[in-house]
């Protein structure tokens, strides 16, 4: 609860935006996984603030690894992720602290901690505890990618711009070719136009959101649990925990509300394993995985911290006031989220498929013949 | 995990559609509760079918508490609601086990449960488990009610059939006679089009899905966490355990990717209490409530049991099969899922509740005059 | 937490003495397992209250299960067991509802549930809730026995009688024969002049109690978590959750207190797998089973309700006042208490088995040669 | 699960002997709790290893706060505390690392991690882990301290020398006293024969162990649960973790086995408030706290490192050899282990005495009046 998610894959986090320090604790992770630390930073850089869209606060995230590995393996104990504040400029907040920011959490932080809040940097509720996030992502990702399952997602939409959507025959290869991209969009030339509105939102002192669109494949039937542990429960449980997400749907989602199901319903056929003609349902039936792969799309809120001038209260006095912002401010997030929406689906898969492993282990030392885990 | 959700306010789900009974354990409710048995009933007849527009199947739903309630109070240990299975005719699945429904979790069901699930009437994966958590949303809204937390949900769209939205201006008045309403819309004259759009569908032998809209009033600040106990993960994770649900967004969305952050931003002022000019945020910020109606929507698709032919395959031979369905089934369930809504959401947020007087609590003893707690 | 425990099985249970029914909600039961019923009844049987050493209530314990079992398999989803309560002679408990019995909960019950306990035969206090437990318990030993794990427990200790030890050289006779006694004890002899003490104790208005000793064979390596899931840690919780329990220690337990390391140490030799000369440590090293068997003692404080006048209070008016017991009451219930030990015991066991399954199926996929995982 | 524990007060644990630090992450901590870092050090200071009857290891244990605390107070977010590990001798270990050495976790390790753990030292399973343990229970003591709650526990059994016990007439005098000493007993002339003993072990390259007697005074009523949460159950879990402890008990513990139900009875009495006349149960009736001291024992095995000669075996290659122990141990452990137990038990007690918080800030909105919650 509060920090720490998972049944049997967890991760707890901890840290201020502007304190010493920022990491998780992961537990639960096999003992003897051998580990990629340039894949990790790899992972670390499309969190990354760069060029014109992106804030100017530049965090060298320098990982350290605590505990939990041992001459390149994991050892199955506590992994802890350190990731020292380097960049932070606290003064910046100290005039401001009692100016509720609109669509920014100083009034609820206020609220929830009574006044003990660390107001700096938006303290443990910014968008920088998303790094350690990213760490432990790209932790799970590699030992889902070793059992053949990819996640990738993309920028379907920045504002009214949108880019072309994943195609399920050749998804392999678009998934490789997307993650060598820069700018997450499966079409380039689309992600020119999408830099360009970004660009041109921070010029006129504005910001954007945008839909993201993410696939995981390679995944094998039986995951998750009917009801309160669905697929869904659980991806969206940790989609929801990254800030700025304020919706998230699978398969076709809200385009569900306007179809017949003749037209929504996915025809079973079989084709050297059990498969659905269309994949309306996102991969999921009854909350479980049927081995198509799993489709979703989160929406990510246009940034708060825009730099036109806006009418607000401060907090103490009750007084209206014009703030005008400070500091340094992402112009939109779409793009540095999407590695964050690839790095909680790892997270989820992963506990996921552990906890599938284990009824497989359990049923291959039976006699029914349904076999159903490789 | 898996039939057990909530940190404080727990609830264990159990059951199948065709078993003797189905049924709920609820732990952590506070002793001393008196409960309006009434209420538990007029909740669990929103739930029922009826008309033209439902099953034929029709379940008398008595509920019998087996534990934790004495002479009319709860008493603070586990409160056991039992709701047996009357009105089942087993017989019509007994032919069709093998056969895969589209869309439904037959499949889902063969490879997570190896072949051993109840398959009658879709066993632990079907809508019938959802009484039970009626009933437990029953019990969890009677104490929000008495502390001034209401929760409406309404069909906002049925296929291409709109609602008029809640109107945050005369918000209680229009929960009280939208709970009075059969159908559960707020322009009755909309629902009477689309309880025909419902009807014609059945008779085209196809189904409905739609958009359900909810409304959370009377909530104070300070419920929820950053991070993974967000109340949109919270929300999200209890409303995609409803089976049929592929969508949840709060605030304006997904409308949030097409606006630039001034349009998005709800400014705050002060009119006795802190609020804001907008509620696109829908409540919520940073994953904490601000006093305002917590709004969101969630997504049903269509119910997958269709009356007209389809195509798709036996699990065992793998062959294809024309499925022509027999038995009872649902042309739409959105109207039967508005209670089932609340009912989450009740569960959800008495749980954030719990929480929260725990924090008030320690904090009134304390000297810092931040009065946050009522 | 409260009422369910477990991390991958868990056990929910409910219901109060005098209620209308009790029982238990298991989750996480594998699917596919065949169900011998009579070995439940035959575990429920050695609960029952027999003689003129138990209680004069009677109770039939007839067992229904209401979910998760199908065909006679359990089914992968919540297995819900309910026993209703049928001897219950509630007029007793109304007359002496403020007396604090010295010694039970009925002081505690009023300041932790504010007055709104069912007072009634100890409400959900009660030892009566020990009947699910055990029924739970003899699922999770069917798949223990199953897996080669036998789990038996012996009244080390009555009053000043003491049983013989169980010795490691025969052990499996030892507990074959074990289960077959009537009276938990090895040595049938004892086993008289125990029930002889017990008699003479009610005879005096009196009761006993006692030391239980356990045993776990057939246990593979591995098992359980440095720290917070030690085994010691996870058993521990389950026993201090058993009513009159006050003590439990593992292998040399407390006489370890008295001995040099040189005489403590367990050492290790190797003879077809590696072993330990003695069992010092009761098959336990930092908190992870090392494939000797697992040794424990558990103490029973005497029953404190005796029918011996005693001096206590009235709750409401704080008034001193002589105590003369009424009802029905066993004198003693060690010997009931040991297929309690046992089912706590094997629910306990199966948990970190199915943890341990997880690892030994992730580990089995790798390449390092360490295979001690069966 | 596995490093976490509690459940609205939580700790999370990591790190290994020789890595680079360890550490604790607190999670729930109320928010505006002013820390006093001088009493922190104070507790660290007690389990430093000291003079000759300790190990020649000598940490500094400086302790570095990285998140969750912000001008002086607690935040509310998950507070972080990090020990680097600096006195490393890790050489020591590199030759024995397939040497088992009896009574120790080195086998047990082996067949967890299959190979994976860190050796070194003791890896994760070492007594340095407790570092963060009485680190995290300071700032619990603290806040149980500020509401009368005081915890204390003294030596009571050094192998065959006895402490007096504690008296509940002149029970706070004497836990202050007992803090005060160096050496944690209550009789300063029995503590230097304990020395002498120690001492004497070390010299005859032995070690001794003991018994812990613990207090805890100002304890509300109405703390813990029935069953699976009872005070017993949470605490005894939390000891167990310790490394070395092999038995729990509470009140007269396994002296109830010999004793009558009339005997063991204790018979209530009032006095400004309800209390009984002897505490044979310590402080707790059906799991749940009556308001007098929580008494219980905890035995501590002798330390298995010692410098004598053990026949003991090569984990790789299954032979036989004598081992004689290098490196840096200690002759007993009983003297450090004190302020673990008691940090254990405070970790334990603040998670219970919030989620009694909860009970009494909802009940003190009702009208019913039993008006046990101060």
């Amino acid at each position: 609860m509060r920090n720490t998610i998972g049944n049997i894959f967890t991760v707890t986090i901890f840290g201020e935006s502007h304190g010493t320090a920022i990491g998780a604790v992961l537990d639960g992770l096999p003992a003897g996984i051998a580990l990629d630390e340039d894949f990790i930073y790899a992972q670390m850089d499309k969190r990354k603030a760069k060029g014109n869209i992106s804030t100017k606060r530049r965090e060298e995230d320098k990982i350290q690894i605590l505990s939990g590995y041992f001459q390149g393996y994991t050892t199955g104990t506590p992994f802890t992720i350190l990731i020292p504040n380097n960049d932070v400029k606290s003064k910046d907040y100290e005039k401001t602290k009692h100016i509720l920011r609109p669509s920014h959490a100083d009034f609820t932080a206020f609220e929830k901690y009574f006044g003990y809040q660390d107001y700096r940097g938006g303290g443990h509720f910014s968008g920088r505890i998303s790094a350690p996030i990213v760490a432990a992502g790209a932790i799970a990702l590699q030992i889902l990618n070793a059992r053949g399952i990819h996640i990738a997602t993309h920028i379907a939409q920045c504002h009214d711009i949108k880019d072309t959507a994943f195609l399920l025959d050749d998804i392999e290869q678009q998934i490789q070719k997307l993650h060598s991209h820069e700018f997450p969009v499966i079409d380039q030339n689309i992600g020119k136009r999408m830099i360009e509105k970004i660009e041109n939102s921070a010029k006129a002192k504005d910001s954007v959101g945008g839909i993201l669109e993410s696939i995981i494949t390679g995944i094998p039937t039986g995951l998750g649990q009917p009801f309160f542990d669905s697929v869904e429960s659980k991806l969206s449980h940790l989609l929801f925990s990254i800030p700025a997400v304020k919706g998230v749907s699978f398969g076709l989602g809200f385009d569900f509300s306007s179809l017949y199901g003749s037209q929504a319903n996915d025809a079973f056929y079989y084709d050297e394993k059990v498969r659905t003609k269309t994949n309306h349902n996102g991969g999921i039936n009854g909350g479980i995985t049927n081995g198509m792969p799993i489709q979703l799309k989160t929406v990510i809120k246009p940034t708060p911290s825009i730099f036109q001038s806006q009418e607000t209260i401060d907090y103490h006095t009750k007084e209206t006031i014009q703030l005008q912002l400070q500091g340094r401010h992402d112009p939109a997030i779409i793009h540095r989220a999407c590695v964050v929406v690839d790095s909680m689906l790892a997270i989820g898969i992963l506990d996921l498929l552990l906890e599938r492993d284990l009824e497989c282990a359990f049923h291959n030392n039976k006699e029914r013949n349904h076999t159903t885990c490789e």
